[in-house]
């Protein structure tokens, strides 16, 4: 096909994966989460987040979110999360399905939530006709492609804590705003006070897997029946374990991580003089949010794929991978240079 | 660990399945099964099914299972399955969890509904304190290792028509089945008049996957938006697809079976006579019941792992898979005969 | 329309009830329970089952019964109950769709389970697989007029919380129970080891109501939000609580149960003998089950209204209530007898 | 108590209601909506919205919106509707909970949305990670007491059907808005293009009931069951119906809602010029809302119990309902002024 900046999930499968793969598949082993790579796996994480650190490996990111906010939440509470949140938007309404909560949608300039943002939604504790505000949820890299400090993340994991809430985060792009940060995955996450994460690593390289992370062992603790329940255990597990050895392993998460951000950098620097080019958001990761005249977006997109993220404003979405080579970015500067001549 | 005839999922990934992996790990590809590799496959089941299949690539068992019975239900609908069935026993309510449905359990022999045993439940049709029953879903092969002719289908098949009910098929195994009674997949599911398919490849050689067949265009029609919700989704779809590509091409899924199936009946040939072994079942799989001593039970697993499948009376399961090797067989016998002597 | 044995919801409501909803037709009252009626009425109850109880009052009995299931279960849990049980065989899917659990169907010779049936099927506890078995529901009475003995119930809650589950009583009749037991209504719930309690009055001469108790006080913690989204929460509150006061003040719920399985006993005592009538069931309640020939069923039926409870063999349900005439009965008899002859 | 401007629900039940009940109080009627006083309920309401109109009453307005929206969406769809609205304010999550639905809450100024209003709403059909969305449901009146014109009406079911869509009205104060507009039920219903409606009476002088109203055949054609396994089947249906047959009958539905709007809007006129007070909405039905000085609103709720509707702004809201006397109100305002002295 097309070159893509649809999406990091058009690349495809870092080899050093595919290579852990292909060297799990020796012998028999327990199916079910119960094989020897899970167990290092978990392990793993722990070395990662801390020991107190429960993980259970599940199929996409949908299934982590939905999962981690079903172990959070009794199904009359309420979840406040940004409007452009993948939860609210990507999900074809899996967490309203599956929880029950009411997702409770809040405008953002950048994807982000902020306190102040928040706190107008803190409302009806104790009054039986009100969904019960029980999690706030952030994405890290936001949806935009913004990225949250620690500091940013600690005040709303204090907001939360206040009202006896959890702060859970969609880590599906958690690398890269590890790298983007220059932080360890702890030092956002668990340290800045979250308390349940899905991480994922499937944009980032992997074939396919998402992790649920607790930081708390009561999440955990009758988590199997939900995962299972919930259609996401994994029969032949130590394939999506070995994948997360490989990744976490060596700093692969990190590596590919920084070189999709770099990629994404790069494409912002060389496209945000082209005239007609509005770069209209921060890039702290591997996405690249401008708006281009219509003409030329359907002229590009004939050689390269990319979405229109909002048909409104004409705004586009760029993302690069791990394995998004310069060249390519190279090619569709020169194109859409010669689309706005 | 040590040998396991404890599941076919204890095996790991036939080699053609892992290089079809490896081969589709070109470059860029769309993602949520809109890629090449997916469109292939899907035009592959076509040629095994029937022109009017239409074919969606889910994650796991019990995924392919309830997302078949919510394509054919309302949450006031019940389904009628075997007590032993995967979907009543195996999957920790998910079905009841997310069509709404009752499941209703018959009582069976061998884990074979037939018309006579499905009949009394056919009862309160109109009467709206009671769930209506619209689906009967079997396994093929059974979850006792059973298998259904394509009359015994057929029979099951026209009993739901006549209540303008459907007939679900879990067909985790349905290669074991179709290589037993030496007949194509379509003269036992679509011919044979069944309306859903739950496809599997992973207890065959498969990494992982399932696919939900429909034989009605019209059950397909708002699928796309059940899978996504249901978090059932592959966001790099093509790795899926591949990996049923080599599965379905060059008859992998017919081969493995018919070897799995050889294994068992060479396990059940070995052990039939030996004193103190009862086989309870028909051997016509890759499965094989036996009650054996618990003393004996205890000395095997030491050496050999498989599972106590009833703990009341002492039967145990053995299963073999497409890599069950002869000389496992052989070592398993000789230590059973040397725990009972 | 025709005399009714049909069912004790085919009755009227009782005077003193009536005359009840009209005294508290006064002036304002908050709504949503909130008003000075229900907090008598909640009073009440107390003095009945114990300080510790908590009393929420809702539409019906389906809205009770799984209200309470909800209240006392996760959606991976599973309910044991008689499969004659009202939840398994009335309720339309409810306990399963808004439980998401699983109900396991247990058979009885006559509607009661004892800890022997239950047993086999207190198993899977810790398998991720297996819905975690949680609540043994029972019926007091029995949906056959059956009545447990405070011995019987205990057995059964002493099983059930030594496996860390609850014992849930559907009491729609529990008056009739209490009546033909000449104990207390605290006798034969809470101190009998019943941990949450779906307890009616609608079947005993009130117009509308049931009351779901629990017996501890966390059961009751956040139960307001499960009652309110789970569309059972009355707006004029005050009218359901006056009739409970009406209907446990100066013993009317006693009177009308007493007079109602008088009735009964009649009925059977006067039909025992009539050759041709098998009376299949113990009368300990208001309700007689019998069989009779078929013949005499469709000619009974032109004149009086009532069920057949099983159309394979014949069984015919009458039902009497707090409002059921001898004179009806005599004339029922009398008709019968003719049938027959 | 107090007297209440809190709540319509805080007023008693008109008196011909109450004798309706009484009367229909005489003998054996069949449960669960098949006695006589439904169906001639059920032809009363076909009177007035058409004979292809169907009928079914549930217990309340949650339930009756609830079961409109279920009855109309499959759980992958989504329903826009003002952030105001009942359904997403005061149901506790009930719609997500029980359809799976996705709500999509509209900020407006008056609580009525506008075709401009929900345009950018409508988006992402087709797209399968996207909730589809299905249903507008408005509020007649809306919970900020102002009133859809037919005109209005009309103008969002075009909206609607251009896209496949319905249009729910939640009619628990529709008799409020006929009143107000000296306009026929069916004009602002049916005729103007609503498909489904929650018709309400409890808030205009009935005791509790609401009435599930669909204005296509093929949408009632499987309610019962959604109806009873959602808990909302009235076992003695018999009370509502009568209670219904009084409302609709001899314009007693009419009177209550004329006098109700009539009281409110003495209330305005006595207030609007009060030195302190500002109105905020155009008092169109029986609210009114008015923003009065935190102490004024602490003074005036020691002696009149009423809501605040917004914290923030300080904004209250006093309603009117069929029996609100006018010394009531005049005692209130006398009050109010004092406070403001």
């Amino acid at each position: 096909m097309r070159t893509s900046f649809g999406s990091d999930n058009h690349s495809g499968v870092h080899p050093l994966v595919l290579k852990a793969i292909e060297e799990a598949n020796d012998d028999y082993q327990l199916s079910y989460g119960e094989d020897e790579y899970s167990e290092r796996a978990v392990d793993l994480f722990r070395s990662f987040f801390g020991p107190q650190t429960s993980v259970f490996f599940v199929f996409n990111g949908t299934g982590a979110n939905v999962l981690c906010l079903q172990a959070l939440t009794q199904p009359y509470h309420s979840v406040i999360c940004a409007r452009t949140a993948h939860i609210n938007q990507d999900e074809c309404g899996a967490p309203e399905r599956f929880t029950g909560c009411k997702l409770i949608p809040v405008e953002t300039k950048n994807g982000k939530l902020t306190p102040a943002l928040v706190k107008p939604f803190l409302q009806g504790f104790g009054f039986q006709h009100h969904s019960q505000p029980k999690v706030i949820s952030i994405s890290q890299t936001t949806e935009l492609g913004t990225v949250y400090t620690p500091e940013e993340i600690t005040a709303l994991a204090d907001l939360a804590h206040r009202h006896q809430m959890y702060l859970h985060m969609d880590g599906s792009r958690l690398a890269n705003a590890a790298a983007y940060l220059d932080l360890s995955l702890d030092s956002i996450t668990v340290k800045a006070g979250v308390d349940a994460l899905s991480f994922g690593g499937t944009k980032n390289g992997m074939l396919m897997g998402e992790a649920v992370v607790f930081f708390h062992p009561e999440q955990a603790e009758n988590f199997m029946y939900i995962r299972k329940q919930s259609m996401q255990l994994f029969s032949k597990g130590r394939y999506v374990a070995a994948q997360y050895l490989a990744y976490l392993e060596n700093d692969l998460w990190l590596d590919n991580a920084r070189y999709a951000n770099a990629m994404a950098r790069y494409l912002a620097v060389e496209t945000r003089d082209i005239p007609g080019v509005t770069i209209t958001q921060k890039v702290e990761s591997n996405a690249v949010f401008a708006i281009i005249p219509e003409k030329a977006r359907e002229k590009l997109a004939e050689k390269h794929f990319f979405y229109t993220w909002d048909e409104a404003t004409g705004e586009v979405r760029w993302m690069c991978s791990f394995n998004t080579r310069k060249s390519h970015i190279d090619a569709f500067v020169n194109d859409l240079k010669n689309t706005l001549l």
